[in-house]
C-alpha cells in the first residue's frame, strides 16, 4: 500500500518520517480559501479537500493501492480562526494578540483510500508567555512565522510557548498519534 | 469509550460479540429508501445515515465518549442492487435469478465518533449452486430470506452457496476484519 502525503509542509513530512513510514509527497492544487465559522468544520473541509484532490488525480489502478493523507491546521482564538499571516505586520499583530493568553490549535486530517476513508481532528490548548515586543519583531524577522497558522511554530523556540495541553505533534500540524493507528491498520503493519 | 451498534440485525450483533466487544444496540430511525445506481455509494450512504442518526440523537457529553457503528449490505447482480425481498414471491424470483451465477455482496460501514469518523466498504464475490425449484420454495418457507439483502443468508445452509471469494463476514453483513482495527485504534485496545 502506497502512502501519499498531500501536503507541502516540511513539518508534516518530518513527523511522518520520524515515525518510520515510507511515503511520497504530492502537493494538491486544492484552493484553500479563508476559513471562518466553526474551526473543526473548516479544517476538516480543507484536509479532505487536499487529500481528495490528490486521490482523484490518480488512475483507478493507482487508487486501489494507495492512501492519501491531507491535513489542515487552524489556530482558534477569541471566536476567530487565525490562518497563516498575510504579511509581517499581520504576523506581528497576531503574536501580540496571542501574548500571555491561551488559544486552541486544531488539526483536521483525512486519510483517503479506495475502500476506506478516515476523517478526524485533534485539539490542543496552547498558552503563550507574555511576549516582549522586541522578541516578536526578532522572531518575525526570521520569516519563520510566515507559513504557519497563528504566525508561530511551537518548535521554533524564542520562548514563545509557556505550555501545551494535548498533543504537541498536533500543534506542529500533524496529530500522528491519531493518524498512526489508521495507517497501520490500512497497511496491515 | 462506549461502542454503539446502530443496527437491528442479529447477525451483526453476533459477529461483534464473537470478537469480544462490549457494546449496546440502538436501532436508528433513519429511513432507508430503495437503492439504485452505484452500489458502493448506496451502501455507504445508508451506513452513514444509520450511524449519524443515532450519533446526533446523543447529548454533547455522550458524544464525546462514544462511537456509533452503522452498516448496510447490498447484493449487486447484473447491474442492479438487490435489497431485502418485498414478499415471498420476490424472494423466490431473486433466488431463481441468482441460481448458478456469481454476484457481488458489498457492505458499507461507518464508525462515527466525536473526533474521528471512518467510512469504508468491503466486497466479496459469491457463487451460487444451481438451485432446484423445490429447494428454493423450502428455503423461502422458513422465512429466513425475508430480512436479508439478496433474499439469502450465507450462514443459512440449504446448499445455496458454492463459493465465496473474499470475506464471509462481509457477506453476512459485517466486515469485521476492516472494522476491528478502527475500533481497536479508537478505543486504544
Amino acid at each position: 500500500m502506497k502512502i501519499i502525503l498531500a501536503s507541502g509542509s516540511p513539518r508534516r513530512k518530518e513527523i511522518l518520517e520520524q515515525f518510520g513510514y515510507n511515503f511520497s509527497v504530492e502537493v494538491s492544487d486544492f484552493c484553500e480559501t479563508a476559513a471562518n465559522g466553526d474551526p473543526v468544520i473548516a479544517c476538516l473541509r480543507f484536509a479532505k479537500g487536499k487529500a481528495l484532490n490528490v486521490f482523484l488525480h490518480k488512475s483507478k489502478k493507482e487508487r486501489s493501492d494507495a492512501v492519501v493523507i491531507g491535513a489542515d491546521t487552524v489556530v482558534y482564538f477569541n471566536g476567530k480562526i487565525l490562518g497563516k499571516p498575510k504579511d509581517k505586520t499581520d504576523a506581528i499583530n497576531t503574536l501580540k494578540s496571542l501574548s500571555g493568553k491561551t488559544h486552541s490549535v486544531i488539526t483536521g486530517f483525512a486519510v483517503i483510500g479506495e475502500k476506506l476513508s478516515v476523517f478526524g481532528y485533534d485539539q490542543s490548548e496552547v498558552e503563550f508567555n507574555e511576549l516582549e515586543e522586541s522578541l516578536i519583531y526578532k522572531y518575525v524577522e526570521t520569516s519563520k512565522p510566515m507559513d504557519k497558522a497563528g504566525s508561530y511554530g511551537v518548535q521554533d523556540g524564542f520562548n514563545i510557548v509557556r505550555s501545551v495541553k494535548g498533543s504537541v505533534y498536533n500543534v506542529i500540524g500533524f496529530p500522528i498519534e491519531k493518524i498512526k493507528f489508521v495507517l497501520d491498520g490500512i497497511t496491515n503493519k
